[in-house]
């Protein structure tokens, strides 16, 4: 059976917040803000540009304002950063950030181990900042880890998942991006879960995070895309992954996901030869090998 | 929209062949002997075991009858040997192989430098053969090279891969493998073509080979699989791809293959556990690092 194919695709590119948190090789401050205006020339309009954590905790992402206020202000490109607590928020908002993202899981285990707290205080923590963060005409997006699959709890129940968009969509979030931590995820249970979450909310509303353990990234996605979702997080040249789980590495590269995209016809607004350059660049400067086609 | 997915689904397992054909390091008889028992024990109702081509232009593959005569008759395993002309097909009745593979490709050029003559005579070639297959009781497969893109030509009109296709059923042909040579398919343009196709033809008799050079192999077995195919080509830990272009390294690794399928409830009778035993094994004997995942 064939399918109806959306003509338009939005790439989010978490790379220079997702990518660099967990590498060996920190980069300058110089070298990120590098890197953003890289990937800002392919035409991305979003990007994740830096995390407001704890030097203590992810000291490759302890210049956030720094980054942010360096970042040349491109037309059409929102710059989130992620916030993972109060200290971080106020921070982000201190600097100007209009877009930020916020954690919770579905997976208590997980959230506790990631965040340090129960999947209701997180969600008691979300709905405190969405006030000031309304009031700040701020994005907030918010990331559900373990959508699919725990290392602690294995795969977590699509009622768990459902609830917690529910809760985070009445508390007024905008984004919320569904990510497959462990990359254990399949086409059948993508296709399950979103069936039953695309009941309760717009599809606009919903990213994508796909990690790619098993290949299956790109796979997830297209189950996705044939589902009505349309908005993808990736990660350029696949750095990154998860912080805290042993083997989690590789996100979606965004080279692959804008091959497919783009080969199928899909428009994405972004520049797939200049991404390549830009992943081959940061590879470099992290002293990895290229892992990503051309 | 959710889909309706079979639950069976074959993989052919193509590493003995085509992985193994172009490697550097060439492996003795005993150890391909011992590649494809091992692969053997992994639960494969169909196994590419050699080819029949002359020495001088695969050494890689000099001693398929000794590997033959040499391979456990497992029950439920078909074993079969690439053909690349007469001398190979008469080579292949020799030693009693039951089940042979022959090329053409969608491409006048690739086929030019493939196998050295057209389409049409290709397929007179094959017609020739096709007599005394039957008459011995053989089952042919007909791999059509670059059914989707040549590296020469771009892409290829669908009409080109359906005319073949018709053809090669109206002799009688048993297994038509679509190979995506250059790895550029895409799930649009599978779907287009095996609309076309599945006109024609029964869906049992067709087979789908991708190549991985975008990483793009998973999401186009995918597609196929949606579109009612259900028997797939790969190579044990993705080793081979093609002989004669460039950057055409990567099949399909069965691993991956193996990972989605029964992630997705998909049944295929195979051990995942030994064929990544069995990859990790042949990764070491041609001195490759591991490139699939556990």
């Amino acid at each position: 059976m064939k399918h109806y194919y959306k003509e338009y695709a939005q790439i989010i590119e978490v790379g220079p917040r997702d990518g660099l948190q967990n590498e060996k090789v920190m980069l300058s401050t110089e070298q990120k803000i590098e890197f953003i205006k890289n990937l800002s020339d392919c035409g991305f309009s979003a990007i994740e540009f830096s995390s407001f954590v704890s030097k203590k905790l992810v000291p490759n992402l302890s210049d956030a304002e720094a980054v942010f206020k360096s970042i040349h202000p491109y037309e059409g490109c929102s710059y989130s950063g992620l916030v993972a607590n109060n200290a971080g928020f106020e921070r982000a908002i201190a600097c100007g950030v209009k877009h930020i993202a916020v954690l919770t899981s579905a997976s208590e285990t997980f959230c506790k181990k990631n965040i340090n707290c129960s999947i209701q205080e997180s969600l008691s923590r979300i709905s405190k900042l969405m006030d000031r963060a309304r009031n700040n005409n701020m994005l907030v997006r918010v990331y559900v880890s373990c959508a699919f699959d725990c290392e602690y709890e294995g795969e977590i129940k699509n009622n768990i998942v459902v609830d917690l968009i529910k809760k985070l969509d009445e508390m007024g979030c905008n984004e919320i991006s569904l990510a497959d931590t462990t990359g254990k995820a399949n086409p059948v249970q993508v296709e399950n879960l979103l069936e039953a979450i695309l009941k309760l909310i717009n599809a606009g509303k919903i990213i994508m995070h796909f990690h790619n353990n098993y290949n299956m990234a790109l796979t997830n996605v297209l189950s996705s895309f044939q589902m009505g979702i349309f908005r993808f997080d990736s990660s350029v040249a696949g750095i990154g992954g998860c912080n805290f789980l042993p083997n989690s590495g590789g996100n979606l590269a965004t080279e692959d996901l804008l091959y497919m995209l783009h080969a199928m016809g899909v428009h994405t607004g972004i520049d797939r030869d200049k991404v390549v350059l830009a992943g081959n660049k940061i590879l470099r400067l992290l002293e990895h090998e290229k892992i990503s086609s051309d």
